[in-house]
């Protein structure tokens, strides 16, 4: 298990005081440390604002857990991909949706400063050189199934959402066939910024922070297995992603985490919260974590119901997979129930782990094959369907078309065990920065001269009931911009 | 709003290194921040070990959130009180509910020292003049309405703690008639701390902590709006509660309890977590909270059922009082109802806010009252009740002799509303300390010279859906005496 080593390794590393540096073996303007998509567009922005740029990656090459995604991004407020699809979203309704995903955790300047800028920012990743196909694919889908652009990728035409916030789809997906968009848009990003001029150091581990006074001026890296100094003028930034796979970390600040199974992300262990944490940083919502298991998969069991081992719905099941994949391990007994009737019913693919818990020719029979009390499962059912074939759903506001009666036999009751079946999850907790990337300490002044971004910050994907896909690249990309024009000029 | 301006002003204050210092205002062995039942504990116990000790407290007089409490300590493992009573409690079965108490935030180490020393700890309040009755009261009470020692207070008989942990009754209560036995056990506690000659500074403020190198070596207290520089030669214990009256700490690290309405606490702005965190220590469960409704007043009240919006049940209502209304605060909507038959209402205390939403000749009626569709709280209490009247619970395994059918009409539905019932609340998450109350880094290892207990520190409450009464005064009775014990060896 690597990463314990690693833990220990970095928690005994605390800043160290530029009296204290022996040399300095690089020298820039703005010192970045991680490669994924953060790292990158603040490396483009960091060039483009005329500072020297070294990046640090401590594996052999660009990517993290950016690379590992679909390269989805979460953008509204009409873009022209939006507008040709015919669909009117504004600043306004995708301002006050990315304000109600974050739930309890709102950063109200963040969104809004995201909010106004997104279709400005679209168009940067074209500038960049990310290809869009531009048109709209219907339908409720994890990810695009060819090369298509804007998908319906969170929860707007779900309730709560819905009421607040006019519904448009705002995942933009780059050009590329099926799945795994996440690496070419990270190999877009590093052409660019290399390009630019940016200087590259791979297999480098970043140790500590270095101090004067109160200003960052630096960080010790490691490279075969000896520290290096690298001096930066103008500032660090911080693009390290979370914690996920860093248990030490995730026991003590995130432990929900230990009922799902199946952490994302490359290496993610933390390191740069821990490093701003040791110069005053203020981690937040270290408690929060997205999860997904991709039960929409195929598409018709998102016509489903879910309940728990109660028998009881908890959720409007029109909301994002994520959302209610997320609400389902809320639930007790370590698993949840989706059910279908035959006219919705496939065969849900291997990697998801998804079984048959019971089957039945009425809800009745499903009830007592999973050994529920009688009138528990079956009511559920009875009142769903009674309201479905009116097309409504007083007790949870599912909407039409997805709201559907599930009433054509045979049933069958699909388990999501936490535990065994794909419960993917990352973390979302992490510094408190400024809308314009700078690192807060916990009075809320910024650190001179740190930076920070992506997964390794609290950012705009703050809540885990309140994911949306795309958010955290979005964060990554926007905020990772901010961290990098913050750095040049600080 | 007072508070506003006490957290700006602690916020800006960062250690002091010693070599600043202008001169000594103060000198002792060990120097304790806060005067609850934490402090005074931490007090006795540095006294005894011969430090000298000085006790810095904010306020005018001892108390803070302690004397605020009913004087209820969580003891297990076999009191005399107890055998009294005919319970057969062993620290097995003692330490093992403390670890299901904790949940995903577990704390074994902390666990097993508490399960093991509980009995002594009783011993030692009963010598520093704790008067207990030593007699056993039966009934679900949330503080005794006598005298009486012992009650039941936590999850005990509930599943599914019953399941692993044989039940016990373990809140011991100060002997005290009524309510409010809080405010003599801190009295007692102060008698006693004042007799071994510790040197107490009320109207006194801490501002920052005194660092040489890595060691606490003092502290900075504001008297008569002039800072007092405090050198402690062994060490400083952090003693200053929660954070449950500091908003913009709460919107950081707890926003959930926004959903809730009264703070419970005595000026706790967490200043003991920010100059913890100040020198490289650890927040830990920083979005854990207790709350509570007094929903089981009149006792025949704990004999109802709870639904949320949807009419579904969600807890076993046997459970303590406070963790069904944490999980109540996690239901949608705002508002639970608290279904009762004619053979179990009374009218509700005032205080208490609740209200009667619904009444009706049949559940039907009340259903339809609460507007809610039919089929769904209807047939919640038609499979309530069947099964009540056979003895069990199959949904949510509720106990006899608690689990009792409401099936006498006229029935009523009692509306717990998270803004304008009574909802108390406060803060669980804090610094993470080792059992020995040592203040720990980030990477786990004990800041030389800092100690700390009660509700700064993450103890033995570390869970809000697994409070149970009397475990936050365990906690700060019991690692507060091993707060000042460590201190005074330091």
């Amino acid at each position: 298990m690597e990463w314990k080593v690693e833990m220990i390794a970095y928690s005994q590393h605390k800043p160290l005081e530029m009296a204290a540096v022996p040399h300095w073996d690089f020298e820039t303007d703005v010192a970045i440390i991680g490669f994924g998509a953060t790292g990158a567009c603040a490396a483009i922005e960091a060039r483009e604002a005329g500072a020297d740029v070294i990046l640090f990656e401590r594996s052999s090459g660009s990517g993290g857990a950016s690379a590992l995604s679909g390269g989805e991004i979460y953008i509204g407020g009409g873009t022209d991909a939006q507008k040709a699809a015919g669909f009117d979203d504004t600043v306004e309704d995708f301002t006050a949706y990315l304000k109600l995903a974050q739930g309890p955790c709102v950063d109200d300047a963040k969104c809004e400063l995201y909010g106004r800028e997104a279709v400005r920012h679209y168009q940067w990743l074209k500038d960049q050189g990310v290809p869009y196909r531009g048109n709209y694919l219907p339908g409720k889908l994890i990810e695009p199934t060819d090369d298509s652009t804007l998908i319906w990728s969170g929860s707007e035409a779900a309730a709560p959402f819905y009421k607040t916030a006019k519904p448009a789809p705002r995942g933009h997906v780059i050009q590329h066939m099926g799945w795994g968009g996440g690496r070419p848009l990270v190999d877009v990003l590093e052409a660019r910024a290399r390009s630019l001029g940016t200087h590259i150091e791979v297999d480098a581990r970043a140790q500590a922070l270095i101090t004067e006074g109160d200003r960052i001026v630096g960080a010790v890296v490691r490279i075969d297995n000896t520290d290096k100094f690298v001096r930066a003028r103008k500032g660090v930034v911080l693009a390290t992603g979370g914690f996920v796979f860093n248990e030490a970390m995730r026991r003590k600040y995130c432990p929900d985490t230990f009922r799902v199974n199946s952490p994302i992300g490359d290496k993610d262990d933390g390191i740069g919260i821990e490093l701003g944490a040791s110069v005053g940083g203020d981690p937040i919502h270290m408690d929060q974590f997205f999860t997904t298991c991709p039960w929409t998969m195929p598409e018709t069991h998102a016509n489903g119901v879910f309940v728990n081992i109660q028998g009881q719905r908890f959720i409007n099941e029109d909301c994002y997979h994520g959302r209610v994949s997320r609400c389902a391990v809320d639930q007790p007994g370590g698993k949840v129930y989706l059910l279908l009737d035959v006219a919705h019913f496939q065969q849900p693919p291997d990697f998801a782990g998804i079984s048959i818990a019971a089957t039945g020719e009425t809800w009745d029979e499903v009830e007592a094959e999973l050994e529920m009390p009688a009138g528990t499962l079956s009511a559920t059912m009875a009142v769903y369907n009674a309201h479905a074939r009116e097309g409504r759903d007083p007790l949870f506001d599912k909407q039409v078309p997805i709201l559907k009666p599930l009433d054509q036999s045979p049933f069958v009751a699909l388990e999501l065990n936490f535990e065994t079946s794909y419960f993917s999850f990352f973390t979302l907790g992490g510094l408190k920065t400024s809308a314009q990337a700078e690192v807060l300490d916990r009075s809320g002044k910024a650190i001179p001269g740190l930076f920070a971004a992506g997964r390794c910050t609290s950012g705009l994907p703050a809540w885990g009931h309140g994911y949306s896909s795309g958010l955290s690249l979005a964060d990554c990309t926007f905020f990772g911009r901010e961290a990098g024009r913050s750095a040049a000029k600080a």
